[in-house]
């Protein structure tokens, strides 16, 4: 179909109403577009700060082909948007980024599949599609090791440890559905690329992310991450060669884990997986960098010139989980703190409440 | 009343549905606030990122009281609340800044003696309710005098000169109300000194904003200012001395004539007037602050700790006005330059459609 440009004044259609949708929403606000924010939860945090909102499922037909009439381009603050529901935008409105980014990104084994094809390190890994499968991959790939379902996983859910000892059967019914085992990477760090592709793409690449996570959820984010230059370059040069296959349009977020050298050689970088959008470990560039990845992601999915992605400074991004949030009336008086809520009125444990992003000058490079 | 305090998940109130609305909505939503934005126009830009919205007028009593009983703090855009309808706002809600603050900054001719009061300079003044009264100020003030409506003035609005040769009674009737006469200052730049004022007297400041206006709308401002640290300092202590006087809440500006010294003294600073709300002049403080004047304004009225003042560079604002806003794409693609739209649909003459912030890089201070 022909895609008409964005113009400051349309509308931004947004699919989830989380606090990465509300990032967006404001984003596109400040560059004088409405949002229209698709959710079928009622306490969306994204609904407060959108000009409009539809309430329904994500199967609803009616519903998607109302919403997609009404805004000038679609896109998404989470990869496991159902492949029907893009079909069914796709055919009123634009879908950024495009369907191959979601069908790569929503399932393990073809995301890995995809970036071994473009001659990039993953995992080892192993489709396991039943108990014996799992044996047989076990076998392959040895103990310690990890199953991982094939689709839905994040914050460490979905995830099961193989170990010394391990009753394969457990293991595989604990997760109860189409996996993959995979091998442990000895990595020193775990870092996340942060880039984003226009429509002409015009590609920007923010620095390095090195992450920590507590309990599988993301806690602190850090720059510059400890690595050599010729890693940050690397990683930038992975995402590149990610988003120019998959003929991405938008903000990309590739995790990775920094190994040591085999044989005293460079550091490695090894894939971990794509989010085909914002990432939380990107959340530092709102305020810490000269455009946010909010929105970046909003320039590049209107067909915009892409902004710079230059650094203010060192950084700390801290996650507020749960009762973390708790500290916000500290937070506020923390000279160089800068806190973000989003919204949420249950601090339930594990839940992402807000962040809190502190950036030090640093000295100039001579 | 008993002042219950404000947390995260409570709802801010705001008069007023224009840019000025809409970025408070966005800061407020950023620290984890709903927003209820009031206005009488279709068209609010604040609007369509506030949770819920009001269309009503400022004298419908009973909108007022739903209005101010969904809220936990009320605060405006704008300084030409009526009296009435704060009143009626503060039986329901605190109402932040204070009536004192809107009595004395809705009438040029309070204003003027409330700032003399203080020991403060303003320019020569004459009360004018007449014709007679203008020929009689004019005998006293001179030509060139500006003859300024008392109330409802606002970017170079019901101001009119008096030259050698004009016609006073044309004059008076140009206006047809209420005014002041106003000596000429014979400024060398216009500024203006943004401030916060917390709930429990805590204050900051930005730094002095130098201002260059077009037609009477603000064109651009730029900091530093060029002024002497002297003067940056008695710039403060003056806006201080008002927000104390006025047992201010919120974020207030002082605009001021930069005046050279008598006899050689040094220069002076004559207040023109006083806005009781976020300003133009400060726009820039989104992105080029560690905490813009619109989070300041939310922190201040919601009785939270204020936030660093700390500005990331020299700074160049410059306002969006009419087809001003037709550049926004080649802005999109300049480095360092940071555009905000406000969603505006149509761009009149004059109306202010954006504005565009450029931050570069100071060499520090030794």
């Amino acid at each position: 179909m022909a895609e008409p440009a964005v113009s400051p004044g349309d509308t931004l259609g947004i699919l989830g109403g989380g606090q990465l949708g509300r990032m967006i929403a404001m984003a596109a606000a400040s560059l004088g577009l409405k949002s229209h924010v698709f959710c079928p939860d009622a306490d969306s945090p994204a609904f407060e700060v959108a000009d409009a909102h539809t309430m329904a499922d994500y199967r609803d037909e009616a519903a998607l082909g109302r919403f997609a009439k009404s805004v000038s381009v679609v896109t998404y603050e989470f990869e496991n948007v159902p492949a029907e529901t893009a079909a069914v935008l796709a055919r009123h409105a634009p879908v950024r980024p495009n369907g191959d980014a979601l069908r790569t990104s929503q399932d393990r084994l073809i995301e890995k599949q995809f970036i071994r094809s473009l001659g990039l390190e993953t995992a080892p890994f192993v489709a396991v599609d039943d108990p014996g499968a799992l044996a047989r991959a076990v076998a392959q790939l040895g103990r310690p090791s990890i199953l991982k379902t094939r689709r839905f996983g994040y914050d460490g859910k979905g995830q099961a440890m193989v170990r010394e000892g391990s009753d394969l059967a457990v293991v595989f019914r604990s997760l109860g559905q189409k996996s993959i085992l995979e091998g442990v990477v000895p990595f020193v760090r775990e870092v996340s690329m942060i880039v984003a592709r226009g429509v002409d793409g015009g590609f920007r690449a923010y620095e390095l992310n090195e992450n920590n996570h507590s309990g599988g959820i993301l806690a602190t984010t850090t720059l510059p991450a400890r690595v050599s230059p010729d890693t940050e370059r690397l990683a930038a040069e992975m995402a590149r060669r990610i988003a120019d296959a998959l003929d991405y349009v938008g903000v990309l977020t590739v995790e990775m884990f920094v190994v040591p050298g085999r044989n005293g050689g460079p550091e490695r970088l090894v894939v971990n997986e794509i989010a085909p959008r914002v990432h939380n470990s990107g959340h530092w560039t709102l305020g810490g960098a000269a455009t946010s990845q909010f929105e970046q992601h909003v320039r590049a999915v209107c067909g915009w010139p892409l902004g710079s992605t230059q650094r203010f400074g060192a950084i700390q991004m801290r996650n507020l989980i749960g009762d973390d949030v708790g500290a916000w009336r500290t937070i506020l008086a923390e000279p160089g703190a800068s806190l973000h809520l989003y919204g949420k009125a249950q601090p339930r444990p594990g839940r992402k409440m807000g962040h809190v992003t502190r950036v030090t000058p640093e000295p100039r490079k001579g």
